[in-house]
């Protein structure tokens, strides 16, 4: 699969935009680079309608429709598309990009496209972190059984390395443990309040970063750091872990007080991910912990990080700073290389 | 090159023996996993003796011998070896795993024991910082001409890995610049100073551990940091730089008063290592800073760390907790495995 490649893109929100404002600079060369020239030849959006051109969407004409909230119908040339499910059934593609907005609870629609796309031969990139929390072993089944690749590097801490360490970079190691900040909101209001911010404050000045969801309950309650921990589970420790099995517990109950009197005992409380792997299990749990200073762990404002604990390595971190949305544009990226990798084989 | 393969190792200290070692338990099995039958056919020592045996070597015996304090010319059956030159020309090997001790200022022996070795047509494996920061170029211009592999991964923070980090899992970025506190030696004795011991009893502490070289210069005047630096400039940002030319202030100068004053104003005081890609040329320093609480390089007692900042992904950090021989170990088990591609051509 080199040379000319179709790539249609389901969801189109801002890392879908800025993916496709790449694809047209760096990133189109890039691909260049390994042979490989991209033509998106559909996009469906929830709120700009859809479009398919087989011979390949005018990008830029998209870009300016969907940002001055015009519909991308006006370049259709695919037939009426009904729903994004008709728009995967159908497009004519050999990769499909996977970034729809999650439901709160399901990991739907994103898995029900996945999996149709994989059956209909195509590969699949995503930087969608429902599907690998509430279906791993079954799209990683259902890829390996239609000779395609189910890829997700962008589903925890945006385009960091995460599942590509673990599956390039440590050959032959075991996970055995991980702890992880993950969620950037949560570190930047707990960072906040250490400074003496009340959550609501600091909530207001996340809001208006741009790193919260329209409603942030999944960002506080833990939930979204349960997800995460459930994709790190099933991808790196071969656990079929499901987000609702998590012992979870957010930040609502964590006060102003709480934060000053670990400050002063040398620790910074964060919202911390865990997975342990005992006997054949992998226990996950989400809650507030105190970490001392110095902990990789306790970094500053929205910065993520994971540890991850070894048999043979010891233990390893990863840290991202910032977390743009760059970051995650760039996990397509990099998994779209991992489908053509250069003439030495790497990716 | 699957099958039987034969591992000639040069060096035999710490982190030979744990090699070695490993090799007989869970390394074996990892390589037979890949399909590699490992034959050790040749171990150099600098004061135990060599030995070659074309059909392998009693790995056990070997170990046991040199534990001992006897020499391995009782198991040698290769001829006279009148030194460790001689022996890299004439053992009979697929790999040579390069782990001999560096001098203080050259990257010798190392750098010709790896330039011999590719020119007889052998891929080469090593730990040693020395061969990437004091020919980089050459080396791998030569590995090149004689289809054959250099592999380094040891070279800085251990089996972390950092340039297989940059090589597998971020295909197309540029590294813009890197800061790091990659010796692991200066960062415990700063960080017991922080907790109000003078650099001479940190510094013992420190040797207790047994992570400090005999002579302690090379890390306290930040000659290792600056190595270091010109390992990962050259193999990450495509410079020719040799540790001379970077700028270096120790830690000698540092007083437990600047330690403490750097405390009160929430800072920790950390040797840092920095390469700033401006136009062609990598500018590297290295001097004691004084970090804010929380930023990834701050971190506790021995441990390592490194950011890279890049044109794609903004700016992403390592981290290696403790600092152990098992991990330096690994590096040499993770670039045997890049030789030894599994059938889907992972590493």
């Amino acid at each position: 699969l080199k040379g000319d490649v179709r790539i249609a893109l389901v969801g189109f929100g801002n890392v879908g935009r800025r993916f496709a404002s790449l694809l047209l600079g760096s990133y189109g060369r890039v691909l260049k680079e390994r042979g490989v020239r991209a033509h998106v030849t559909g996009i469906a959006t929830g709120r700009h309608g859809s479009a398919i051109d087989p011979r390949g969407l005018p990008l830029a004409r998209c870009l300016r429709l969907v940002r001055s909230g015009g519909s991308l119908g006006a370049v259709n040339r695919g037939g009426p598309l009904a729903s994004s499910r008709v728009f995967v059934a159908r497009v004519p593609a050999d990769v499909l990009v996977e970034i729809t907005p999650l439901d709160r609870r399901g990991g739907e629609p994103a898995t029900s496209h996945v999996r149709l796309a994989l059956k209909r031969g195509l590969d699949v990139v995503t930087a969608n972190k429902g599907p690998v929390a509430f279906a791993f072993k079954e799209l990683t089944g259902t890829a390996r059984r239609h000779g395609r690749r189910f890829l997700h590097e962008g589903a925890v801490m945006d385009g960091t390395p995460v599942f590509n360490m673990a599956r390039y970079c440590l050959p032959g190691v075991r996970v055995l443990a991980f702890r992880g900040t993950l969620n950037s909101t949560t570190n930047l209001i707990l960072s906040r309040m250490g400074r003496g911010a009340t959550l609501r404050e600091a909530l207001r000045e996340a809001q208006a970063l741009g790193i919260v969801e329209a409603d942030p309950t999944d960002d506080l309650d833990g939930w979204d750091s349960a997800v995460k921990g459930c994709a790190l589970a099933n991808a790196l420790m071969g656990a079929d872990a499901r987000p609702g099995e998590v012992r979870r517990q957010g930040i609502g109950g964590v006060s102003p007080g709480r934060v000053r009197e670990a400050a002063r005992a040398g620790k910074r409380v964060r919202l911390v991910v865990r997975g342990d792997l005992r006997g054949r299990r992998v226990h996950l749990s989400v809650r507030p912990e105190g970490l001392p200073l110095g902990d990789p762990l306790a970094g500053d404002g929205p910065d993520t990080a994971l540890l991850i604990k070894t048999d043979l390595m010891g233990e390893i971190g990863l840290t991202e700073l910032g977390g743009s949305i760059d970051q995650t544009a760039y996990a397509l990226l990099a998994d779209l290389l991992t489908l053509f990798p250069n003439d030495q084989g790497v990716r």
